[in-house]
């Protein structure tokens, strides 16, 4: 196994149903394969702490306010950040997240209309200014995602189309914005072709 | 019973022991014995999410790191203005409460050094900025203060007498800074001194 100088820290993002997380499982295996001490995690709830707040942003049972869902998936995240994202990448490993700050912007700006300001500041506040190197944006006909999902589905994911047409152009838009970073993958596309075009850009960047 | 036209927001803050609560609780008697309609209520943990994240922020068994503790007090917040505090005052009651926003500026601005343009921006947020109309602030000296309460002491109260001396000033600087809102009462005076002295500035702001 090797590590790298100042560690890699790659996100998945996209909406439900959109194939992200199989494809960072198989990246991670890939990454291991090769030798890179790599590490998975994902947001919100990957910390003792982030559990626990997971469910109150998310469980059908709360209903918290705009403000106290926006609040508490920070907290979730500098809790993550400080307790296993930011100690992996200065050991020098490559961090594999599914959702990050991406998914604040899509779902709380694009989403909720949040004050996109104070989602930048408390991110920076939240996690000491930590941004990914690299991102993969996969982006989906919302129809296609909606039946992958089925019937269970959280507080969020019982919100209507139009939310998720405005999550999805959201996310879009992060892509146009920030193209150095974000690779936008077709979510159609079929497994293998997915990963195939994945493993190229990890290890492109990575070389 | 009478209502306010725009309701009343009056906060109790000082360091624990200091005898806040049990005054704050005497002057809603007062208040509703003369007719007021008054609502008491507290920071953290006065909604069903506040309770849970009043366990996560302060219990020993968690140890969230800084910026997630600030960010679990402000999701608390949010939710406690949003469900309780505004509504109450929209229907011009008088809300009391123990524990607001200058707590939050003296026991992590002065305590711990947060960034006070974060926790205003933070506040401001999960508020829509709403600060309290008066503020009665205990001061109190730290030993008899840790005396009255004894050994029952949660996460934030096992801190150490520096931490607890910086929060102490840290008020007194807050006073200072907004002697119209903010009323110093003198803690080691006794109960019925003090009650007069509350009920005093109380009915003379609202007459």
């Amino acid at each position: 196994m090797f590590s790298l100088e100042k560690g890699y820290f790659i996100t998945f993002e996209g909406i439900d149903g959109c194939g992200k997380s199989t494809q960072a499982n198989n990246l991670v295996r890939s990454l291991k394969n090769k030798g890179y001490e790599t590490v998975f995690t994902r947001e919100p709830g990957a910390t003792v702490i982030g559990k626990e707040v997971r469910k109150l942003a998310l469980s059908n049972q709360f209903d918290p306010c705009l403000e106290c869902e926006v609040l508490l998936f920070q907290a979730d995240r500098a809790e993550h950040v400080s307790k296993v994202i930011r100690p992996n990448l200065e050991e020098g490993k490559i961090v594999v997240c599914d959702r990050y700050f991406d998914s604040t912007l899509a779902y709380q700006r694009y989403g909720r209309n949040v004050n996109v300001d104070f989602l930048v500041q408390a991110h920076d506040f939240s996690t000491r200014s930590l941004y990914p190197d690299l991102t993969f944006l996969f982006d989906l006909d919302l129809e296609v995602a909606f039946e992958r999902i089925g019937d269970r589905r959280d507080r969020m994911e019982n919100e209507d189309l139009e939310f998720f047409e405005r999550v999805r152009q959201g996310f879009l838009e992060i892509a146009k914005a920030y193209p150095q970073r974000v690779k936008v993958i077709d979510g159609s596309k079929n497994i293998e072709e997915i990963f195939r075009e994945v493993c190229l850009s990890t290890y492109d960047c990575l070389s």
